[in-house]
């Protein structure tokens, strides 16, 4: 599709629609006896059950296949604070994705605060609804704090998406990339640009799959731990990274870089810098909709695999891969967390459908492969259990 | 159905289906394409439309037609103080019947707070979501400051279903029963026995239809001015009822009156009490599942117009005729407020529809009759317009 055109075609069809999202009932209403089993005076028997036995609200209502979408629009896309209304067209577009791909009945919540105690007690307060809580479109760092304390008081799995969905993508494309160039995580050098929720994730992640030697930066340049500007989740990074603490700019970082993680800005990676990286480099440039470097160009530049998080080129990183998967096992399970074991479990399963097609523009399943969040549920509801 | 028959089967139902609602896509997934319009990069263009002009969200999103079934699960039918999640069967099953009736997409929100303040905080702040609010089963008096501060604070339909849709149809049914009877408003006394949400809803809007005497009773007896006892809502309603200031329990109260409306408790109304009413009384008696007198036995004490919240007996008295409709006409008329004119315009609609197979057995239209909601929803959005 043209530019122009897919936009105003995006913009009809959510005019013409709607909005994407319905309400459905799962039981067909044709006969007053009907009413009486599924309202009054039937509906007694199930809340009495509930009011005995809290838990049997998993059994009698719909609350163990909810999700709520949850944002205070102040990171949306890659369009920044717009607010929680002008987010509402995500959070349904999320909500449609979690049903397609999950089976999973996920609900938009916009909370029209951006306090993290408010945004914390306001979730809080609407749990009982829910089976699990995916929180989307929230700047750091105050994202970490609200799921943080949202794991510590809720019994449901709690999860920011924009943070590990990126992360477990990333994760899943990188086991693959390394056994193509055949290099082992503890023996790579990882250059991640962009310190927000994703980066940080994404840093995390692959310091668990093994990686030892790590960077990353901020628009400022490479997080050290001299640097008294840090907040609390870049002074924690900087803990876990930069052995050397050393100070620059990317074109510094990237030196002898195995594997590069952008998200950041578009063109933030140049033909040069590739240049300076070790052989058989690995690259995810995933500002969207302009990566950080052209897929083409890396590749003159020397890379070896190249992935962005857009549809037309190969290796697309696309969070549809993991959250429906994810949450169906999780719901399946009745985990009361996402652990990082299940998170784990959900790269290697996303790694794994590629098989034998692997290749250099293989290293990521297709975002519309219906094999993906099925085997990504299996393997997280499996890791749950144990 | 059998007693243990229904009961069962329900809870069944409840199980074999995990609940009765689901979150559905409007516009089917088939394509990459799809994707690309439905989510990333194009709900970007509906989102900035938002951004520039908030109101566009009513224009790009479903929040038009969302409303939010809200409870703290106070007062859960006949059941109550059970708590938020034991009323999920009922809150699901009202969502159910918004969609089935008047094509609302309504989706449970469960407070785990039954405080003032936090019920009308948590509700303020996820309003952005939804095109209504639908209160449901909290208790009075707290339901009634509830309802009023979100009334001032938010900018969509608020509706305490349990007071105005009880008092909207009881409104209905007595229109009709005094065309039967040949009485005007002004010349009837009337009774209303418990002083909940239910029965204080019921009195404004039958004082509004133009009754001048009124008695209402609590536990303790007939509201009166000189009761120390009485809370604030009690000592409001002392002012615009009971203009001798009598005292005395409801054997008092009932004497030479035409109406009678019960939503208090399983006998309450004897046969002895029904004889003292004056000539072609009417009696709603919807104390539920065992009404205040059945009707077989005010009839044989001498009532003429008898109606309860059975589906087993002529003039059920049911919700599902008010809130589908009343939402359905508000959402369409994009009303910011539910004012006394739409809940009439709302009573009148549904009386009306009775026409000329008007008789004692049937001043209530059946809860069935899919033209109710659409006539409601025609008057309520008229009434809104104008």
């Amino acid at each position: 599709m043209e530019n122009q055109d897919y936009k105003q075609k995006a913009l009809k069809l959510h005019e013409d629609y709607k909005g994407k999202i319905e309400v459905n009932t799962k039981y067909p209403i044709e006969k007053k006896d009907d009413l009486a089993l599924l309202y009054t005076p039937g509906v007694a028997e199930p809340c009495k059950k509930i009011a005995e036995n809290k838990d049997d609200i998993y059994r009698y209502t719909a609350k163990g296949n909810l999700v709520a979408v949850v944002t205070d629009g102040s990171a949306v896309l890659g369009l920044g604070n717009i607010g929680a209304s002008a987010g509402m067209p995500v959070m349904e577009g999320k909500s449609i994705l979690f049903k397609h791909f999950g089976n999973v009945d996920a609900f938009p919540i916009l909370i029209d605060s951006q306090d993290t105690d408010t945004i914390v007690e306001t979730i809080k307060h609407i749990a009982p609804t829910f089976g699990g809580i995916n929180l989307e479109d929230i700047s750091a760092p105050r994202c970490f704090e609200i799921e943080r304390r949202l794991k510590e008081e809720l019994d449901i799995p709690v999860f920011h998406d924009d943070q590990h969905g990126t992360a477990i993508v990333v994760t899943a494309g990188v086991i693959n990339a390394l056994k193509l160039v055949d290099k082992s995580p503890e023996d790579v050098k990882l250059v991640i640009n962009g310190c927000g929720a994703a980066g940080v994730a994404i840093l995390k992640m692959l310091l668990n799959l093994g990686i030892k030697d790590a960077l990353i930066l901020d628009r400022k340049g490479i997080i050290h731990r001299d640097n008294p500007d840090n907040n609390w989740i870049k002074k924690e990074i900087a803990e876990i990274t930069n052995k050397d603490n050393i100070t620059g700019d990317l074109s510094v970082a990237i030196k002898d870089a195995d594997i590069f993680v952008g998200v950041s800005s578009a063109g933030a990676l140049t033909k040069d810098m590739v240049k300076t990286m070790a052989e058989k480099s690995i690259i995810f440039a995933l500002a969207n909709p302009v990566p950080e470097i052209f897929p083409d160009e890396a590749k003159e530049a020397g890379a070896y695999i190249v992935g962005t998080g857009r549809s037309d080129f190969p290796n697309q990183v696309n969070n549809v891969l993991c959250f429906p998967g994810l949450f169906r096992g999780a719901l399946d399970a009745r985990a009361t967390k996402i652990t990082e074991e299940m998170k784990m479990a959900a790269a290697h399963a996303i790694a794994d459908i590629v098989g034998d097609k692997l290749s250099v523009d293989f290293v990521i399943p297709e975002a519309m492969d219906m094999e993906v969040p099925k085997r990504v549920a299996e393997a997280v509801r499996k890791t749950a259990k144990d």
